[in-house]
């Protein structure tokens, strides 16, 4: 197991942010999301500090549906970033932790009447528009209060990459945006909405990308489009706004990006681009999300059995599927540890399965560990982004708790779910 | 689509247990699970009137991972149905509701320690047990009581169904029970847990099982099984109990059993093997979830727009794959009506997408309908199971209300969530 940010081993045990894990799951129980502080903002300030460019300005945006409370809220906060939210429930938790909403650009390829009022009620910075559809009704909406909003177009610059289907977004059946074609006439259209201060465009080519070419093949497309929509609308476009999908590390297989290496060669292939087009523009964002939080993300698990079976022993946890929907949903791959036996010598196959009902709950496939017992802790790293996010209540099972270390020190930041919170919203 | 229960298409609206949807829209917002409580009705008693041996006792345990809520198991219990429930929240949900637990099964690959004690706590009628590590630490748990718990012991027959490789789950590397010769194992072992009162066999051959020849073979190997069980140990055997997994209509390709004749014909055989191997067993339980509740339930969304692309249109709805995971989950079809439109003609090619912010969250690839419009109400049916149960807030989307109608009322019972419910456990 690849220890990332402040995991160590010390004493044979797991220790994040300085606490045992065993101390975690005395004082919080199982399953448990550990999140590694100091790992973030170490991983923030790579952004900030790498992704800088004397001739314009760089915003990054953090993009909230990889994992969202209010302690990471604040966190993103003292660090000045943006952030990205794609419901009005993830702009309620911004809101509700104190978060500047002048700095949140709202996404979605289906935001809902209520929504797009409840973010102009906000005064949301930047809204993402995603159709005709949606401008139109934010553009009567607006009109009723007189305001004015600031709103970028998504556009699909049609890279192909090597991803999972469901996370390549950047094609031409995509839900998602539109061709640079049907770009250019919704440009045409903005003339009849006088509310709509448009000043520019969003791209989001996929996640887990590890190729920097197709990168900088979409910053090349972006930087031409707006060269050319410069040319064609006499418009000034403020923002460049490329989206996310920096590959993180979950098994062997994975090989990210060097972070600080590609920022700096992303920032001058922008110089570059935008010389060579001559365009002008303010501001460059992009959205880390997974890669921001993934690596600082741990999830603990009680072992309830272990089960032999022909070819190897089942490890049985008493988390699952409803937890981490990674492995089921997209075949996602993880590597484990036992937290409090981490030197021993990794001798036993096993299958680690989840407690639900469901064949498919199974978190690692074929792991080998050192011989493991009933109640040691189940370390498994590279959990930080899509899984507390995606988390359900299938099989009535409550929701685990999350917790945030730093400098031997924890902070709660979710209560674990009771039976009670089950039947919170039933009616009797 | 097809009509079932008590669905009608009234002056040209669809209509459930009496009430239009466009009524229940109004009153409940959308995305609205509904669910036609005449229809479950009459399942129920279909399973009760043909599910029925002159030689042994039958039991229906309903298995409530498929959709369970207070409401619908004070219905169960009306019909004197039992209750198979696999973890301790459901039998948490079962118990609040009011649920006798002498007519519990409690089922699980995983029980956790405290679930187990839980389970004993509050007189579960029957732990079915998975394997040798629950059974022991299930004695010691008794032991403390001085109590004794009747079980059941999970096989698994071995049969290839041809399901989805994420439902089938009476395989060879299964996470779930023990193979013939483990389980005789097992009854050795069982001398030593005094504790357990041992009554029989669980079993369960996948899910979505559409041929009735792999319960009949199923049938055959349990009634051998109990026949050379009986001779070896001596042993009485109270129950058997063969599961579910019964198929159910989703789409045009989807054939389920005649339900009547299927059960007759699964009593003559059951009848016959039993009378072929000389066992002597008082009881035989199914356990449907799926079949018994799929049909009767339909998901109700806002059309929040409609983007044309090339292929088709994409119709993008105030819901997704946090309402419903089984499209992006197991690649399910479902089909899908306007609710408000119901005879108009089919002349459009529409892609029903969802909001949330990933490629995968399509509801249906490809449908035909009539031309719609925005905030027509999209009505999917076939949507009673393994819909709301695995609901999340992926994305920070609240969860949609639970509504059952019956002759023209409407019972709400479970309340839409609010946004103030996504942060009810954060810790300020």
């Amino acid at each position: 197991m690849r220890l990332f940010g402040t995991s160590e081993v010390i004493d044979n045990e797991l220790v994040i942010g300085g606490v045992a894990t065993s101390t975690l799951k005395e004082k919080y129980g199982t399953p448990l999301y550990v999140f590694d502080e100091t790992g973030i903002d170490e991983k923030i300030n790579t952004f900030k500090n790498h992704f800088k460019s004397r001739f314009f300005n760089t915003n990054i945006i953090y993009a909230g549906k990889a994992f969202l409370c209010s302690y990471l809220v604040k966190q993103l906060k003292s660090h000045q970033l943006s952030l990205d939210v794609v419901s009005g429930g993830e702009l309620f938790v911004a809101k509700h932790s104190g978060f500047d909403t002048e700095n949140i650009y709202f996404h979605g390829n289906a935001k809902t009447y209520e929504e797009l009022e409840f973010a102009v009620r906000e005064n949301v910075g930047t809204i993402v528009l995603d159709n005709l559809s949606e401008a139109t009704i934010l553009n009567n909406i607006l009109s009723k209060s007189n305001k004015t909003q600031r709103v970028l177009l998504r556009v699909n610059p049609t890279i192909e990459t090597d991803t999972h289907k469901y996370i390549q977004t950047s094609n031409d059946d995509s839900k998602f945006g539109m061709t640079f074609q049907e770009a250019l006439q919704f440009l045409e259209e903005l003339n009849h909405l006088s509310h709509l201060d448009f000043k520019g465009f969003h791209c989001h080519i996929g996640s887990q990308i590890f190729d920097s070419k197709s990168y900088f093949t979409e910053a090349k497309r972006m930087i031409e489009f707006y060269s050319d929509v410069q040319k064609e609308f006499n418009l000034k476009l403020d923002e460049l706004n490329l989206g996310g999908g920096f590959g993180v590390y979950y098994t062997k297989g994975d090989q990210p990006l060097q972070l600080e290496n590609f920022l700096n060669e992303y920032i001058d292939v922008l110089e570059n681009y935008i010389r060579e087009y001559d365009i002008d523009v303010e501001t460059i964002s992009i959205e880390p999300g997974r890669s921001l939080i993934n690596d600082f993300g741990t999830t603990l698990y009680n072992v309830s059995h272990i089960k032999p079976s022909s070819h190897f022993d089942f490890l049985l946890i008493d988390g699952g599927m409803n937890d981490n929907l990674r492995p089921s949903l997209y075949e996602a791959k993880y590597t484990a540890a036992i937290a409090n036996n981490m030197n021993a010598n990794k001798t036993t196959d096993y299958r680690i399965a989840g407690k639900l009902c469901e064949s498919g709950d199974v978190l690692i496939e074929n792991i080998k560990l050192p011989k493991a017992n009933i109640n040691d802790t189940l370390a498994v790293p590279s959990t930080g982004a899509y899984t507390e996010s995606m988390a359900s209540n299938y099989n009535k099972i409550p929701r685990g708790a999350v917790v945030f270390v730093k400098d031997g020190d924890t902070h709660l930041a979710v209560e674990r779910e009771t039976y009670e919170d089950l039947i919170r919203n039933e009616v009797f």
